[in-house]
């Protein structure tokens, strides 16, 4: 391992449970350097810390211990584990789906279940609530620093088993393709789709040609307008729309120093269909 | 010292404040490692501050240095502060009853007094409104650094008048514990009380068995209601309410996935008080 | 260089931005030390991305490389360039007029234009809209790694023909001072002028002295009040208004525990028209 032990969580910065949780990294070595990635998942929300892993983990160097808490089902049934990736990261989780995109779009190597009776701090018997504290943090920092070894961590589980959340994909029919919101770059308002820009490179779009793209709440349409697919937001006037390419290769739409999402009311999720079609002139 | 220095304030993370204590910490010592408790105390809420503390200090090493700057009384003459706790860990803060629960509940050792003509940051003569940046962190990172001893930091003051905020104290009343909530969990909403589990038990409430829960907001009734009490939110379905025993080892109350304090708006306060009484079946 | 790499940008902490771009340099380097200035610029806000450097690069140590990325024209033939600052920091950034702070309270020694073609990272070329990731983080890095010297970055430019944004300048006018309100302390509400302190001093005002302050938006008068000049919050009661000098030596108004921005609607930019005039007993 590198030592390198990045923290995401649904907690927010607001109150100690961050701070908690580096503590107790820390005092299991003070040699690790703990980052985080980010702690304001919405609360419960699984589809995003999937979501984020797959947006970051591919750009930190390999032998990085990630530890993922989003755990709404904490006390019940649901694993513990720490998923070895394809790209040589590692993933310290509830076994809730957060591991969907990674499985799908990087591959996961092994995983294993963490042993509780071994791999949990002591004298916490009667805090049943804060795992991302007593278990995973702990597991993910002795693991980091090299303390214990992902044999170590519990026996092997079925890759295949790993829970996933649905993920929608998007489909080409002949001249247009059916995708949805996968999530919003939250900040600027872009609008991200599930629409790779390996199947939109199917339409035969050139930078600074014009794409229909209309968008639907489930049965209410939201959106439909032609517009102009570009490199980058300087392609159009600021105001203007924008369909481009994020930077996950992915399909996105923004306003120019605008919020796309906050002008149209967009949200995200299966139910946000997003449709593209080329504009035929 | 370990060479970890760690921050909390109310100065929020949207400006340079509390970068600039940063880099002052780092102009002091480049090998000393700094982290953040949380920076989003709300503005002058000194018994959050306090209470932040005592949530995450004891998960820390021992020679850990904390500095906390919830100071509404800068440029009064309230004393600016090093506490070495019993637990082995330091606190530099303005004394204004940000030492209240680890006084209380951990212990101090000793207090000194921070020389300010000895321990100020250089050419700040005319800026009287940022202690954080010139005194407190300035201090806290000469100490971390281990660039001046405990004893140099100045006089020792007596731990007795160490300045305290009132807390409430739960009582137990033959069948039912009243108390009050101290503070949220604010991104899940959770009402967390001064209830602790050890009085609780007093109560000889199995896991399962359900309890009177009511809170009043002065002389308002805003909650009351039979209540299950579990170990872990999936002891209830999704939506519904539970009484546990949170991080701390206190009594609170959640809504399993939802939204307690928001629920029934729900504040913290000495005014907020809370009953519980075991239903006899 | 020290191995400090501060990062600015406006893209939040609720996705995975701020985390890719600390990925790329420990991917560059895993011994840098990585640290955030604020990623909560409001979003396209350059001003507000130049002011927060200056109120924060001096603090840190010299040879820190700090990367700053408010970019609403990624994409446009925006420069991408690395300023030495007199003070022996440097800024990695698209030269849009985030140096315009830096250039005039501080100075440029050297800018350099980065040359994108050797310091871009590999595989990204069809990703144009995260230069902060693709560019900025992944120079600076290397920079602030020593895995490149200042030189290797890329051609000089004319410091001169670096862009500024417009700064308004606060003017005495014999027995009173016209300025502006440039930014606020944003967790406190107070309001921080682009009067100096210095120009300040030409009133002959002395601690515990009324000032007249008027504030208009356009031709709307918002406050005006004859308000107490002190050295610190503590010199009114609670609840007052002071006149302070900030922690960055310029004028301010503030409520003693209060929120003066919030109290009288008050706004940022050179419309925001501040008057300070002595009250002559």
């Amino acid at each position: 391992m590198n030592k390198h032990l990045v923290l995401q969580s649904d907690f927010g910065l607001v109150d100690g449970a961050v701070a908690a949780m580096y503590g107790v990294a820390l005092e299991v070595s003070p040699s690790l350097k703990v980052y985080d990635l980010t702690h304001e998942i919405p609360p419960y929300d699984i589809f995003a810390a999937s979501y984020r892993l797959i947006q970051t983990l591919q750009y930190w160097p390999q032998g990085t211990v990630f530890v993922s808490v989003v755990d709404p089902g904490v006390g019940s049934n649901r694993k513990s584990v720490v998923a070895k990736t394809s790209s040589g990261h590692y993933v310290v989780t509830p076994d809730n789906g957060t591991l969907t995109h990674v499985k799908r779009l990087i591959g996961i190597e092994e995983v294993r279940e963490i042993e509780e009776a071994v791999h949990r701090r002591k004298n916490t018997e009667h805090s049943y609530t804060f795992h991302g504290r007593d278990v995973y943090a702990y597991t993910g920092a002795k693991l980091a620093a090299d303390l214990i070894s992902f044999e170590d961590v519990g026996q092997l589980l079925s890759v295949e088993r790993v829970v996933e959340v649905d993920l929608s994909v998007a489909q080409l029919f002949e001249d247009r393709i059916v995708g949805c919101v996968d999530i919003l770059d939250v900040r600027f308002g872009s609008c991200w789709t599930n629409i790779s820009r390996e199947l939109f490179t199917k339409l035969n779009v050139e930078f600074g040609e014009m794409v229909e793209v209309s968008i639907t709440n489930g049965h209410i349409r939201v959106y439909q307008n032609h517009v102009c697919y570009g490199p980058t937001f300087a392609q159009v006037n600021v105001g203007e729309v924008l369909l481009y390419t994020n930077s996950m290769y992915h399909m996105a739409m923004a306003i120019n120093q605008g919020n796309f999402a906050r002008a149209y009311n967009i949200g995200t999720g299966p139910q946000w269909k997003v449709e593209l079609k080329k504009v035929l002139r």
